[in-house]
């Protein structure tokens, strides 16, 4: 009888690593530590004593150095906890934010430990969150359009500045000693992989999805990096790869130093690098067509996988290979959705609600939540557009914001909490649609995230306002649950894991057995509301009245006069 | 050397009573009192003793011996706080609610009051804000319409369930034996003018604004209220009357009855009753064109004079001697200013905005006003349309419902606020541009009411935002002045008082030395703010987009099924 073997999956947050130890038969969860970094989001002064060297607004970076602690204090803990012998640790995956990424020299050094050049902000690790590099972003998209790059449209034709060439640029734009002095520009998540293995191999779901390279069309061509600045024009030949690695392959076996790191083995397998959204696809079951993947938190990512290549307006992309092998990946966005409720409850809900809430010993979530659930669909006469913060998906606008319609002196605060929730169930809907209408289809939802465990009203509205039932991952660490997936596919079946993320997937993720089903009297009110939805997002989406735009000028005007 | 001479009014309000007793030469108030009504607003039961009469949702009662005990009790305690003369007293003014009606028999005693009838809630006042009579409304205003009848667009073409036939109709529909029994139908204003005069006189004011009365066409012909309903055919010659009171007309003097109630003299003068609304105008100082009188409280009444007689579209009506004699007075509405902002402060503003106004001794409003006093017009990105109870004028539609447009993830309690007084605001400017299209000029805004004592920064925001001047009312109750100015006027210079209305005012009448004057930096941002909630209200106002009717029909039908 074999022994129980095991798998590690560390997950690389904005705030925090973790580490996942995972029985590799059934995906059991058999410990976990969260290490907190030691500097976390470095968004006002880098972290060097007696200097005091300020970020403008709009800057967040890492330090590099938190990511090797976080291998360094995570593993040992499980193992300690644990007390499984490493020899039972068959592999080692993880995933982490993107774009999230620095420049090394050659042989993987950070920028940023070296005493030349730590006190520039640009050696630093950007972070997802950096946003300084709109500027950048704008040039990027403008000489596309002008040079009519085919690949702009995989990207619904508009390339974020939280994306890998913005940030690149701006290092060369603000900082050309440092660009010059990086012999290698790539994502935080390579280069963990690179310090556990030795080896540099960069993984498909960021190059695919933050830096503008497909499976087929490799990397935008030499000419239009000229074009968009002469230095940068072999950047992917003298500071990057064109060697990209598919999801689910093996980067290489854990080499002596990283093993004395962590008290794993030396050569344990170590799976090419992930992001925290898309690992999340497997973690909770899907690896086929037709099914959506929802990570709900604060935002809204949603990823469906399909055989074909399709083009699908207003979505954030799509990369073969990105997400499950042999798949073309799909991604698309809301970006207000947790962060909607927060912002209601911080600044919406009276004082009273707050009483009733202490007296019953609720937070006001849940005293919302349990309001809101006592409305049927239709009757707070409310709508609202969910575009607080903009809309990523599918009208890629950041200047769209927020109404709320249908007001009265009898509305009540549960009511507009409850338009809101239907608001972005609705902007889901839109997302649904595009899809479909552009032959990726969608039957069913799988969800994931803070927002699933905490709002069942949410998630009723959802399935009802989309017509598809909603189901729910077991696993309370998703990515790490997922990156630890993969760990066990480096490792392969002989040596006691998987051959391929799809054996992994059937074994190791599970959904809870509760799911919640359209309700189909809903669904027939949600449908006349959605069609209300549909006009006022067409309206003032799509340039009927800029009066959104309207506003955010004269805002900027005032505000500077 | 002639001694002062005073005179009186009494504001009969919603809810209470007051009597002002003011000095003639000055317009001082020198002493007033306050009776809230035994019986308030009868809106659930009948107050009789032992029987449990339920009204229907919607209704609003009064008991008409309630304004018999406000003049038995206030006027004696003026008199008693002052010990003035009552010789020294030359008149005595009312102003009312309207339309409040009531069926009385031919000797001015109301049905309500006779055992016969009590039990039928038809028999008592019906308040002006009874709402049971839309059907009835509605039936008027289509059978104007199919008749074409032309006084129809004297009323913006709508008449409202509030007015005199609709309640009028209501009763012959639901207890003909009441309608049957009724020798007289009438104002409550009139009425008590009856009480106190033993003289039946009806005043152009109500007639005009409230009973489809007009001096050169006189009431609607038989053959309409023969449509309506074949017994209504001569209510006019057979329950009402034909001959109307101009404002500013002696009514008569007080019979020995009231002048037993009241402590005053037999005899003395007593005006032709009045409006509490259009009172208030000359109250304010207002005798002259151009002048737009605002009513600010829960809801904004807008008053204008001119010589001359415009269809202007979508305001409540207009009346020749209506307000000041040989004068059309013009009036438009906006169903929801203060109520607005009592309802954000309600149901919109957090607990933690409570503690703080705690802490520094504010109340909320206070709080919220000095919060939003700090933004700059423009600041809030925000823009609304007020239309949280409906839209008075100029679209005459309750079933609009309101808007918030440009809400993002940082945007303020105060900010909201702020944009809430805006909208408002630009409701005014588009009632006050309503006019002058018309051929009324609005040259400067006098306010009155509740709201200008309160809000400082609204009455700057209305300045702004309208381009004109601002003045307030010196008096604390207008209505109540107004009233006494009538008084004054009824008895005659001779007496003591004066020969018209004009005089009455130069004298009596005073503003505030501090105005709120339009800053026009400020004035042209709102401009452009303007330009969009205008596209907006003509959008959502005028057909472009039905989503508020639709959300309203919705909610009545998830609500029913």
């Amino acid at each position: 009888m074999s022994k129980t073997k095991y798998t590690v999956g560390i997950d690389f947050g904005t705030e925090s690593g973790r580490a996942v130890l995972v029985e590799v038969a059934t995906g059991r969860e058999v410990a976990s530590t969260v290490y907190p970094y030691q500097h976390g989001v470095i968004d006002e002064v880098l972290p060097l004593p007696g200097k005091l060297i300020h970020l403008d607004p709009d800057w967040a970076l890492q330090d590099p150095l938190d990511y090797i602690r976080t291998i360094q204090i995570t593993i040992p803990a499980v193992l300690a906890e644990t007390r499984i012998d490493p020899a039972d640790i068959v592999g080692l995956g993880i995933d982490f934010t993107a774009c999230t990424m620095l420049p090394v020299k050659a042989d993987g050094t950070p920028l940023a430990t070296l005493p030349t050049f730590r006190d520039n902000p640009h050696a630093w690790v950007k972070l997802w969150k950096h946003h300084a590099a709109q500027p950048e972003a704008d040039r990027i998209n403008a000489t596309a359009r002008k040079l009519n790059q085919s690949w702009l449209a995989r990207y619904g034709n508009k390339i974020s500045s939280e994306w890998f060439f913005s940030k690149t640029l701006q290092i060369l734009d603000e900082a050309p000693e440092i660009y010059q002095a990086a012999d290698r520009l790539l994502e935080a998540a390579d280069w963990v992989i690179w310090q556990l293995t030795g080896e540099e191999k960069r993984n498909s779901c960021t190059a695919g999805y933050k830096a503008i390279w497909s499976k087929r069309e490799g990397f935008p061509p030499k000419e239009y990096f000229a074009a968009l600045d002469p230095r940068l024009e072999n950047v992917i030949d003298e500071k990057m790869s064109h060697v990209i690695y598919p999801i689910g392959e093996r980067a290489g076996g854990l080499t002596e130093q990283a093993a004395g790191w962590t008290g794993l083995r030396p050569g344990t397998a170590v799976a090419v690098a992930n992001v925290d959204a898309h690992v999340a696809v497997p973690a909770v079951t899907v690896t086929e067509p037709g099914r959506m993947v929802m990570i709900m938190g604060t935002s809204i990512c949603h990823m469906v996988l399909s055989g074909e290549e399709h083009l699908v307006p207003g979505i954030c992309g799509y990369v073969e290979d990105g997400i499950i092998p042999g798949m073309f990946g799909y991604e698309a966005g809301q970006s207000c959705v947790g962060d909607h409720f927060a912002w209601f409850v911080e600044n919406c809900v009276p004082a009273a609600y707050e009483r009733q809430a202490r007296e019953r010993g609720l937070d006001l979530h849940q005293l919302l939540e349990e309001k809101a659930a006592s409305l049927k669909p239709g009757e707070s006469g409310l709508l609202a557009l969910d575009w607080w913060n903009g809309n990523r998906s599918v009208l890629v606008d950041v200047d769209l914001t927020g109404i709320l319609i249908g007001a009265t002196l009898a509305t009540k605060p549960e009511e507009i909490y409850r338009a809101l929730i239907e608001a972005t169930a609705f902007g889901t809907r839109v997302i649904i649609e595009a899809f479909q209408d552009h032959g990726v289809p969608v039957n069913d939802l799988v969800a994931c995230g803070g927002l699933p465990e905490k709002n069942r009203l949410l998630m009723q509205i959802y399935a009802d306002v989309t017509g598809r039932e909603m189901k729910v991952t077991a696993s309370k660490q998703t990515s790490a649950l997922g990156a630890a997936m993969f760990g066990a596919v480096a490792a392969g079946r002989a040596a006691g894991g998987y051959d391929t993320i799809f054996e992994a997937t059937r074994d190791m993720a599970h959904l809870k057995e509760e799911t919640f089903k359209p309700n189909l009297a809903s669904k027939e009110v949600y449908d006349q509301l959605y069609a209300e939805y549909l006009r006022l997002h067409d309206y003032f989406g799509r340039g009927g009245n800029d009066v959104m735009k309207t506003l955010k000028r004269i805002k900027a005007e005032v505000i500077h006069s």
